[in-house]
């Protein structure tokens, strides 16, 4: 679906056109054709711009002109002021006159329904064929506010003061969301470079312009709005291209809940996926996922201070002593610690403030300090710049009022430049949309000033977990998939559409060496004492068919059965159980197997999501999965990192690690097993629809698959169903 | 400490005086003493004011007196604008003129330490004794917006205009959160009524102002900022009064973290409690927890509306399909529901919609709704407000230019007025700090409008918590605190300080008719063998120390003894492996008990809060409690519904009730030893200091105690501990 890699050079006629053609220009200024056009002039646009209207001459003292064709120059960049019904002519022609890019705002495409879809198909063609990058239909266009390009109609994005233009791109599958979170941005002393709006996608996608904006050098974070991407794939290959380069992406993704995936697929056409698996796939690539457009905004404000916390060990210093306690709250529900000062610490910042005011985390400088004694922030700053064990300084009710003319407030901001620490002032938003002066001083300065209403400290924690995905990423030997084994012959997986039973299913994790059960298939009660003696006593028996999946249910599993004749007796009952269960079930016959060594159940899954493709599953077994839901997801292919994580990351790893005294089961083994079921359903992601082994048992030797089940897909792909 | 029930009475001359002096009044403009004179009159006071300085004559036209005995008439109120110097031997002077209550700003009491502390005890004393009520010291004051009593010097509150003046009170332990609070309301179009800063709290407490507030006709909605409850017996009792009243008492507590509760400890001097404590206190009461000022402004907006939510099912109205489904997110993050409409529904909304809109939920009508056809929004909301399936409807980006003006507008605004639906409109902060008229207009016909940063959503939630919350309390039977038995002797409880063996612990059970398994202490192994006959095997033995409260460590448990030999086995391996594991262990025999019955393993412990008294826990045992913490807890008493809500609340709750087929355990039983532990921990909670049954065994007919240890207190009021 998507665009090559390396086609972003393309898209450079949409952010940099040398010259614009509006068409449907128009003198009316209730309209469209005529809002574009005074945009461009008001944004100060520097290239070309040629409006294109039959029955105009000038429009607002510019030149006019018939068609496409009447313009005596290249035409870099064409936006469609017109109706759907003009667009598809529109296009042609400009496919004929060489036109190299377009935004289109018209709706009445896919979003409406069939009729619409298939016209939307056509522009399609046209744009692929031409080679013309196309941003929409149904958007509100692109800002390009380093250049002047204003290329919209929207008056929430023509209106909006540009304060401070930030180098942050900001990408969006909602105009409507989009156009707020520009205005609450640049309320909050944060205007975007790039502002695209790509609507329904129909030529360039989300991800083709994350991918510009991971080569942009005027881009230092990426920023969306997200309903449903379209090419996860390619997402993680530029999420992966964008952390090497220290570039954050960060999404804020919509539908997370039922009805809104149910109102996403209807909104952008897009099918959404559930939100467990975005998550997951947020964490697995780095992408720092925003739950609201305040999170972009100041996540951004706080990377744009060019500094990465180093750590997570936060001072707080307050005016206010409520306030304080406050951020400590924040601060600890989103994992930054408050740690108590150290005795030099304490004892410097004692020495140096009044008696009544409080030299312990939260450092409380009481009123006076904001309201007539600024000063006193200095003398703690200086003890903390250097302390050993102080990673975050964050002021809260900051003095507003104090300013570069007090030489005390150009010492405040030097020993804040000179520091590693990370520094952060939260302040109240009291003077409404104007940004203090002092803010703008200490912003210039790479200290960030934003206020609590935006819930900084939020983002400050999303920032330490990218410091640390980044740091980690540096220094880390498994971030690329291992190469096992050469795939491998599957003659076993025949018949699609169906569920293997857990003997069928066995034997392909064998060939993928995923440790199994020794066992074999007896059809006759002597055929069972035979494989037990041959495996060696106790064993256990159950049945093998593809038609019962839940054996426990059907009654058809003997333990613990120490010798012929308990085997045969166990081989009588199951048989008896099974005929009552499931009349006309195919019965392989009954599998005997060893008997299991004491462990920790988990389970390893896979389910294939229509828009991630495999995606792989781990938790501890039991009630755990049920109850708790305790349970981690990661996309296929797995690194050995991505393995890793999963097993840390839920709530049970306790009980791995060895609780209370007991030895820690072997950890190593289950990232084994997880890496050979990614290779696994990775070789087979057209046939396998599903696969679960539940339980594996692990104990501090190793790991053994105690049952397993694979359900193969419908409609298989010959083609890479390769030696089937 | 706190003051008796009715003594709100006594708090009206602070609220409502009706005359006012102030204690170092100033003619100096940049004196506390002059902004107060100020603020009273500017305020629009109407009762007597009376400035007290010995040096002037005139203050801003009012006549000044040197002392309080010259002023010739009775003083209600005196507010302090004079060091904490002079505190003292100005409340002696109150005292002398019968003034009744008194406001005190200074600092320099408790919170600076020692000193500070004596002094503020000699104030308390001289308050008690002469009967004067008092607000501080260490307070930013008392504001009537009623009566134009502004009892305060803070600029924060004297600046602020106030928009539309609500029945919402607010009191604060924080004087700078407090004003952030007021302000950040006043912007949001909520002018609190009251406004009380408690300060250090020396003789009115947080709990007297909110007492007053729950009598007072005047107030709908009790709000405040708590760090530390003083007296949460009285907080509870005047819960349950609010409650009864329809009047919800909304709080942010904080000092969430451990930080935070370090941080508040010193700030307030008061002793904090754990946060999850606290959190079930708030369930326990009915009081709503808010996590930030916004949800008190949003919480309190909501409420004044008239209406409580009938259910959680949720119809979005959108113009911007981005925003529906973000709200849509946000609404099922917080246990709201969007269900797809009915059939009925579906079909009518859609005959009246563009077919370019959408008639699923949520209802997207497109920006054409919005910009140009407000009239779009007419027609879903007169089939919704009918909708049987409908119980709250949600419109976002809602046109702010549509006015009374308009008839369809006022058809709006009926059509709302006349259905039972709960109505909101979540608004887009684009105007800045002033209010659109239309809000205005919404609002006042009871339909509230919130910006979506202040997580109107959230704050609906919590509405409907409380309307559920309320609801059931009219017609539950459950809700008072059973009397099951007369307080028993407990013989046993005679040592302090000491942890009391499982034998002992059981004998004090079974008092209390908590079931326990039989059993006999054994110091022979003829008489465990004899023991073990009486019983009836299979038995288990187990020490009986109080040395070793874990005797699994020491290995000092035997199940499952078949026979007379067995039982003469562990009776040696018991006494063998006690004295490898602790030498000089007190021992009392060998405990000689039945077999438990198979069951779930729960836990139920108690442990003695300073502030809240004993707080009782419930759990599932074993690594549930250890790795999910998955565990509730309630103060005791319990009445029945706390002991239910206990266990409903786990998520274990659904291995209770019977996973996959098996039968449900008996969970009447559970409430039985939940409120006989409660009985006996409220008749010894001077005694005991901690309970732990772990586990009681719990299967589909009952319910047995397995084990238990009491820690008996260090220091027993010995008038309390009856039959000792």
């Amino acid at each position: 679906m998507t665009n090559e890699q390396g086609s972003y050079l393309t898209l450079e006629p949409l952010f940099n056109p040398n010259s614009v053609a509006i068409l449907g220009a128009s003198e009316n200024k209730r309209k469209l054709g005529y809002m574009q056009v005074k945009a461009l002039l008001d944004g100060g646009f520097k290239g070309e711009i040629y409006p294109i209207n039959p029955r105009s001459q000038v429009i607002e003292g510019l030149e006019c002109f018939q068609t496409l064709s009447d313009v005596p120059k290249q035409i870099d960049l064409a936006i469609f002021c017109v109706g759907a019904d003009k667009v598809k002519v529109c296009l042609e022609e400009c496919a004929e006159n060489k036109v190299k890019a377009a935004i289109i705002f018209a709706s009445g495409f896919s979003e409406i329904g069939e009729e619409g879809l298939k016209e939307q198909q056509l522009i399609r063609e046209i744009a692929k064929e031409s080679g013309i990058r196309l941003i929409g239909p149904n958007c509100v266009g692109l800002v390009n506010t380093t250049n002047g390009l204003i290329g919209t109609f929207s008056a929430g994005l023509t209106n909006v003061p540009l304060n401070v233009q930030r180098d942050v791109g900001f990408v969006t599958q909602s105009g409507a969301f989009g156009v707020l979170t520009y205005i609450a941005a640049a309320q909050n002393g944060l205007s975007f470079n790039y502002f695209v709006s790509v609507g329904n996608e129909v030529e360039t996608e989300f991800s083709d312009v994350v991918e510009y904006m991971i080569h942009d050098p005027k881009t230092s974070v990426i920023s969306g709005y997200l309903e449903g991407e379209k090419s996860p794939g390619k997402l993680r290959q530029l999420a992966k291209q964008a952390l090497i380069r220290n570039k954050p992406i960060i999404v804020m993704k919509a539908g997370r809940s039922s009805a809104g995936i149910r109102a996403a697929a209807s909104h952008t056409g897009s099918l959404a996926g559930s939100d467990k698996i975005y998550n997951s796939f947020f964490k697995q690539t780095g992408i720092i996922r925003a739950d609201d457009y305040d999170d972009i905004i100041s996540f951004a404000k706080l990377f744009l201070s060019k500094k990465l916390p180093t750590g997570r060990n936060t001072v707080i210093i307050t005016s206010s002593g409520g306030r304080g306690i406050n951020e400590a709250d924040r601060c600890e529900a989103h994992g930054l610690k408050i740690n108590s000062l150290n005795r030099l610490a304490k004892t410097e910042i004692q020495r140096h403030i009044p008696t009544y005011a409080s030299a312990i985390n939260p450092i409380d400088l009481t009123a006076a300090a904001a309201v007539s004694n600024p000063e006193l922030y200095l003398e703690p700053l200086k003890v903390l710049a250097k302390d050993p064990d102080t990673d975050i300084i964050i002021f809260t009710e900051f003095p507003m009022n104090w300013t570069s003319d007090n030489p005390l407030f150009k010492e405040f901001i030097e020993i804040c430049r000179g520091t590693d620490k990370f520094i952060l002032v939260s302040t109240f938003p009291l003077e409404g949309m104007s940004i203090p002066k002092t803010a703008v001083e200490l912003e210039k300065n790479g200290i960030p000033v934003i206020p609590g209403n935006l819930n900084p400290i939020k983002a400050l924690a999303k920032l330490v977990d990218y410091s640390e995905k980044y740091q980690k990423n540096k220094h880390n030997e498994n971030l690329s998939i291992p190469k096992l084994q050469e795939k491998k012959v599957l003659k076993s997986l025949l018949q699609a559409g169906t569920t293997l039973s857990e003997f069928q299913s066995s034997d392909i994790l064998d060939l993928y060496g995923i440790p199994t059960t020794k066992r074999a298939i007896a059809t006759t009660e002597n055929e069972a004492t035979h494989h037990a003696a041959n495996i060696g006593y106790p064993v256990a028996l159950k049945i093998d068919s593809p038609d019962i999946p839940h054996k426990t249910e059907a009654d058809a599993i003997r333990l613990h059965l120490n010798d012929d004749q308990e085997v045969r007796n166990a081989f009588k009952e199951i048989h008896l159980n099974v005929s009552d269960y499931k009349q006309n079930a195919r019965i392989n016959g009954v599998s005997v197997q060893e008997m299991l060594p004491e462990g920790v159940e988990v389970i390893v899954g896979v389910t294939n999501n229509p828009v991630f493709g495999p995606v792989i599953m781990f938790g501890l077994g039991g009630v755990f999965v049920e109850v708790f839901q305790d349970i981690s997801f990661r996309l296929a292919p797995l690194t050995k990192n991505d393995a890793i994580e999963m097993i840390e990351e839920i709530k049970g790893y306790s009980l791995l690690k060895g609780p209370r005294g007991k030895p820690p089961v072997n950890i190593d083994a289950i990232v084994d097993v997880l890496l050979k079921v990614s290779a696994l359903v990775t070789d087979y992601g057209d046939c396998i629809e599903e696969l679960d082994i539940n339980p594996l048992i692990v104990n501090e030797k190793g790991i053994v698959a105690a049952d397993a089940m694979i359900v193969t897909r419908d409609s298989i792909d010959q083609t890479t169903a390769v030696g089937r």
